[in-house]
């Protein structure tokens, strides 16, 4: 079994030392610095540090692209156009990013053996001196087929996710997308937003911003630190999966509203609203909160 | 000097604990169930775990109520009535809640020396138990003076906050809560609306919530954190901050239509937004992310 890896940040380069666990595994990597492969050759954790792409997907059964969606949606144009000839007979193609839709449907559109992936897995520090074997243990990799890929490459991918220690998960890209956009894409954006509302936006700032922020504690911190992640990935993930991302945020604009409506009432002493309704309203929220999965 | 604690969770705890590095002072504390007087009084952190709020205030120069904002408008009414007789002459009577307005407003209605303070720091967990000396080290304590304080009455507030090791920064309880309704009740309603725009409002669930929440990474609980707390502090900041809390909503809302014009829009390849003035967009709002204080 040959893997060849283009991209090796963190998500990448926790892929690539999952798999080092398995010996009968060779492992080339290439990145467009050269910086990650050159360290994890040097570290033992691939085997060849390429220098093209053509070098790394020599002799690959699987090839992953471990970019953001933007550089996937790049590589994938290379490799069903110049680098056609370069690729394996009976190689599969997968991918590590965020959304699903717009990477799938390239890859459909050029024919390519193309079975989409997304380990649901992630860390506040990116590149591969974050990456990590433990990375993926018991987490979700959603597997997304294309429609020239056979049961043989999914089973490829589903034998990756395995071999990372995750659970793979088969949705549609559709699925995929609005899932993500809920529980990911949403908070970023969000995370996001809070900050423009706060600080102010389109480049101005808010005149009590320089006091606000000298208050700011750990929700602070904890509401914000999305929005602090890297700008390019953001842009990405918002740009290939703008209309999932667009349907969730008008659902919280309609809580939001609801909200509001909430906070305009007057819960009978003529002085606010109803404290004890707000409060069964945290409890529900709470309860919803603690139901979901993916906790420490 | 003598200070007395009226409820001791958290951060009446931090206050006891902080103040009790100085010998001279010593501490009464009250709690309504008691719980955490007593382990206090065990643990040698206050000097009398009092069976009533009597008993608490005899002789105090200085009364912490260190209850929700609910519970300290509670505390007020009965310092302005049928404890008014208990209040040694000369005490000022100081908060730690993280609203002002409603709570200085009943002080200054009921005439009572009293000087508002909100130190701005927290912890995820709750109650005595995580209560501890270095809660209040180098965060701001906003001190907001009602109309009856002497100069006395805020100088021993200022006092506190000094000794909890915290830095006193005076403002008025409106811009007090303006900004607090910025920094910490906005993201708490937006943490709990992102739960309910997911997983389902009013009540209701989404038939999409159960795959959803499978897949929650880091993301999604450090953006549902806040609305994982407790739900009757929830409550209380909601109702008695609910006019700046709902401006602050306002402006988040104008923020979301504005995302939501952006991902409408058409970057020209005629699929999607543009993802280079996203780019754009993300690192402005990184910078302005990064400018805020109280960064670990």
């Amino acid at each position: 079994m040959r893997l060849a890896i283009l991209g090796l940040g963190l998500i990448g380069g926790s892929v690539a030392r999952s798999v080092r666990r398995d010996p009968a595994v060779s492992i080339a990597a290439w990145s467009p610095s050269g910086a990650g492969p050159r360290t994890a050759r040097e570290a033992g954790v691939v085997d060849l540090a390429a220098a093209t792409i053509e070098d790394a997907i020599v002799g690959a059964d699987l090839i992953v692209l471990a970019g953001p969606p933007l550089a996937c949606l790049e590589l994938l144009d290379a490799l069903g156009g110049e680098l056609r000839p370069s690729i394996p007979g009976g190689a599969t193609i997968t991918d590590v990013a965020s959304t699903k839709g717009a990477i799938v449907a390239r890859a459909n559109s050029l024919g390519l053996p193309f079975v989409g992936g997304h380990p649901m897995a992630g860390r506040e520090r990116s590149g591969f001196a974050a990456a990590t074997d433990g990375l993926f243990e018991g987490r979700p990799w959603i597997v997304v087929p294309g429609s020239v890929a056979t049961s043989r490459d999914v089973l490829r991918v589903e034998g990756l996710a395995r071999a990372c220690g995750a659970r793979p998960l088969r949705l549609t890209a559709e699925q995929h997308d609005s899932a993500v956009a809920a529980i990911s894409h949403l908070p970023l954006v969000v995370s996001a937003a809070l900050v423009e509302a706060v600080s102010g936006a389109d480049g101005g700032e808010r005149e009590d911003w320089s006091l606000v922020r000298e208050l700011a504690a750990t929700g602070w911190r904890d509401m914000t630190r999305l929005a602090r992640g890297d700008p390019g990935m953001a842009a990405g993930i918002a740009a290939t999966n703008a209309t999932a991302l667009a349907e969730r945020l008008r659902d919280l604009r309609l809580v939001i509203d609801r909200w509001l409506d909430e906070l305009g009432s007057d819960g009978g002493p003529g002085d606010g609203p109803d404290a004890a309704r707000l409060a069964e309203r945290f409890r529900q929220i709470r309860a919803r909160a603690d139901e979901r999965a993916g906790d420490d």
